[in-house]
């Protein structure tokens, strides 16, 4: 019986007999939560599912006894056991663990939070993060996305792609200033992302948050863009002169030792793509 | 219509119309991949999950459309997309977020790893860990379960348990010797666990590894134990008098700061509670 997926449209497969809604849709009842609605009654979590109250119900019904999600009252909120469903990607991909080692040493170095993300689609996820002290915060900890076109991380994985894959997503992206600063036109996004190709390192100022800046180099497994790699100040008027000359040379130094260390252990390519 | 969940009994739940089999099943074929299965086949999926290969393949074309796994051949494997199903709660839960600064003082003071964990089920959870260089392995990250019996972060989560939720967790509890040191009898573990209760804290020396020694206080919102806090160290021949000397006042410390913290914006202690 072939699994015979890769070839079908996404209508195709959602309309398939083969595809599992009540999967999709438990997941999406999980998805709900987030830092402004940690707790959901089953009328708010149909609002912001889209789903059927009956729907939500037997998902929350079955999530419980999972012990996924808690009530209390009328309100349903995850629970920590949610964790273990993302940690199986974290623990299978040996990625951050292989490269945190060479995160701390450069944090140690520059004394500015170090980050790894692989790219998602139109975004970006957070793998590994070294803070430096006092602005560790769960918002950028693992697992947090941004969006892959305003992120210097994104921007290195994005010129990491061919020319086909890299015109499919630019055709595909939904693009938007989020700053005064943000390049949010394909053209001039493909111009910087050709640039950053040919360069070997994105630079980023103030096009994700106002006071932001952030430079970041590629990690490849055999010639191959598994992950970007970062170094984020707050943003200042030498900003841009300190990344280059001190940020950038450290990257460097971390980016070879991470692949080194990938190479060693013979990481397939495949494992750390999204 | 009532939700109607609470009263029922597990098998109950499972045979009931209302439970969404799919749902569970999909969600089993997430947590089969770990740090030793990073890949698996459909038949090696339908081994380690005991679900038909007609099930295994229905919820891999499901999970695949969704970006949650990706083959390469006949293999399969998880997407970073996963990390999203387990940031609903470390975003939702703002524990995690409000602890880190007393947790990263905590560090800077006594040189050693800080970790915070809630109880889930028979296991502890690891909701946030701040680790001294060169030791942080994803192996202990965020997401990770160790047996909460066997754990200084467990024995405070269990004391901290009324007297009827504990007798029902010994009784239930899966008991072993994981070291030569663990104490895994039912009324070892009982007397150990009421000494934990009264003094306010947990050493565990050499019970979960052989090298390793830890010790953990209680976090409490409202008079209710939400979390354990610990600081663990190599083991050595003065590890307990360094711990009781130096880390525990620490430690007493950190929890009175992170307490104050969880009062002041009115933590509610169901959110941390598993």
């Amino acid at each position: 019986m072939p699994l015979s997926i890769t070839a079908q449209a996404a209508e195709t497969v959602e309309d398939s007999p083969d595809y599992v809604q009540s999967l999709a849709r438990g997941l999406a009842v999980i998805r709900a939560f987030d830092a402004e609605h940690p707790s959901l009654s089953q009328a708010q979590l149909a609002e912001r599912t889209g789903l059927a109250r009956a729907v939500v119900r037997r998902s929350l019904i079955t999530l419980r006894h999972l012990g996924y999600v808690d009530t209390r009252g009328r309100d349903f909120f995850l629970t920590p056991r949610v964790l273990e469903l993302g940690f199986g990607y974290l623990s299978a991909s040996r990625l951050p663990e292989l490269a945190l080692p060479a995160m701390e040493g450069l944090v140690r170095e520059v004394k500015e939070s170090c980050s790894m993300s692989v790219l998602d689609g139109e975004h970006i996820v957070y793998v590994a993060r070294v803070p430096v002290s006092r602005i560790m915060t769960v918002a950028l900890g693992v697992g947090a996305r941004l969006p892959a076109y305003a992120a210097s991380m994104g921007r290195v994985l994005l010129a990491g792609l061919g020319d086909t894959a890299l015109d499919t997503w630019l055709a595909k992206a939904r693009l938007a200033p989020i700053t005064a600063h943000t390049l949010h036109t394909r053209q001039a996004l493909r111009i910087e992302l050709l640039k950053v190709r040919r360069q070997g390192y994105a630079l980023v100022s103030r096009e994700l948050e106002p006071g932001l800046c952030a430079v970041a180099v590629p990690i490849r497994v055999r010639g191959e863009v598994v992950a970007g790699l970062n170094v984020s100040l707050q943003y200042r008027a030498d900003a841009k002169a300190l990344a280059m000359s001190t940020l950038l040379p450290a990257l460097h130094e971390a980016q070879a030792q991470i692949e080194r260390t990938l190479a060693q252990v013979g990481m397939p390519a495949g494992y750390a793509r999204a």
